[in-house]
């Protein structure tokens, strides 16, 4: 079954305090972006790799695979306003009969063994969401002060999320609500259950500068 | 006003899978108890510090100091039963005119400005209680399936838990009851209301192999 690997990078650089989009930070020498497509091309090298990017970085992403010498190939899409079009967008260039992993292009530090459990779900059950348990406490903050929730039936999403092409293409001819967090929620809303598998601990969003530095750290052990 | 550090260590080793407590275990080769007390003693070297440890690892953890020449002023008391028993023998050591910080001994990662932002608050409303945002999207496990949960409500808890030391030790004259996750949760039945404050996003506890790692490759990264 072919599989794809959809990467969606949509920062403006406004959220890091910095001029450059966060998905063009540099982690141990080469950007997230490119260091998230290696998580997925490491995993399978046949893989067919999507990246969604803002329609005015796009010529700015070819110059960075030259000086990087960057030779993964992936085809290139113009996002949209929202992620939700954006991944649309990309879903376009995506064959029915396939597996797909939408993943976000800031999260460099997924393991091999999380994209394989999210593909094997996928191919079994339609659709496979990555997860990790809580490891603190969790409180609720409300008009009434904060107070404690029971952290044991909580999950924390990651991405790749993970695909029958066919069932997601449908799920996203759905109109844009920004209730639609993530995939699995879009999808749900077409009538699927959404079918969770471990993540891996490390498998950050990187969404500030100190993310930064703690990926950089992790990379270098991990990897 | 005098502060403490209690600092909290209460494993036994099964649930690393390791012979070794898990507070015993080394983070850039000193265990990781003497690594969340070198955090408060960086903090402020006029902090007296409680070290609470099952009592057949006393003698142990006196070999070790000697063994790394640590020579940071502990005061030794051996734990209860459960973690409640434990911070109440620990708390039969601090003065009424106090603040107490409550510090799980397997959380070496937490930052100076964190501790600090922590006694802040709690000189100022009687205790405080550090936590951050969920970075990922969350779901909740139900007999039903898996249902998204909206994230922007909830905090992530850490310690240390920072009190007015009157306080704490009234709440802690309640019977023990398992439903007392944390401090917090304990001195809230007594009727105060929690403070929030940041912590800092490296702060984690550390519970498995895994956790190790990556707490190895911060370490090197933030101190």
């Amino acid at each position: 079954m072919i599989r794809y690997a959809l990467i969606v990078a949509g920062g403006s650089g406004k959220r890091m305090g910095t001029d450059i989009p966060k998905q063009f930070l540099e982690l141990s020498g080469k950007p997230l972006l490119m260091r998230s497509i290696e998580r997925f091309w490491s995993f399978d090298n046949s893989i067919r790799i999507i990246t969604v990017l803002p329609e005015d970085q796009i010529i700015f992403w070819g110059e960075l695979q030259k000086k990087h010498s960057f030779s993964i190939p992936n085809i290139v899409v113009a996002g949209g306003p929202e992620r939700f079009y954006s991944v649309k967008n990309g879903l376009d260039q995506v064959e029915d009969d396939s597996l797909v992993a939408i993943h976000d292009g800031v999260r460099p530090l997924v393991s091999s063994a999380t994209i394989k459990r999210c593909f094997d779900m996928a191919r079994e059950s339609g659709n496979a969401v990555p997860v990790i348990c809580p490891a603190d406490s969790i409180r609720r903050v409300t008009e009434q002060g904060n107070i404690p929730v029971n952290r044991q039936y909580l999950r924390i999403i990651q991405t790749p999320q993970v695909f029958d092409s066919k069932l997601i293409k449908k799920a996203y001819l759905q109109d844009y609500s920004p209730e639609f967090t993530d995939d699995a929620t879009l999808l749900e809303k077409t009538g699927e259950v959404i079918h969770l598998v471990d993540g891996n601990r490390e498998n950050m969003k990187i969404t500030n500068p100190g993310d930064l530095a703690m990926a950089e750290a992790l990379f270098k052990t991990i990897f």
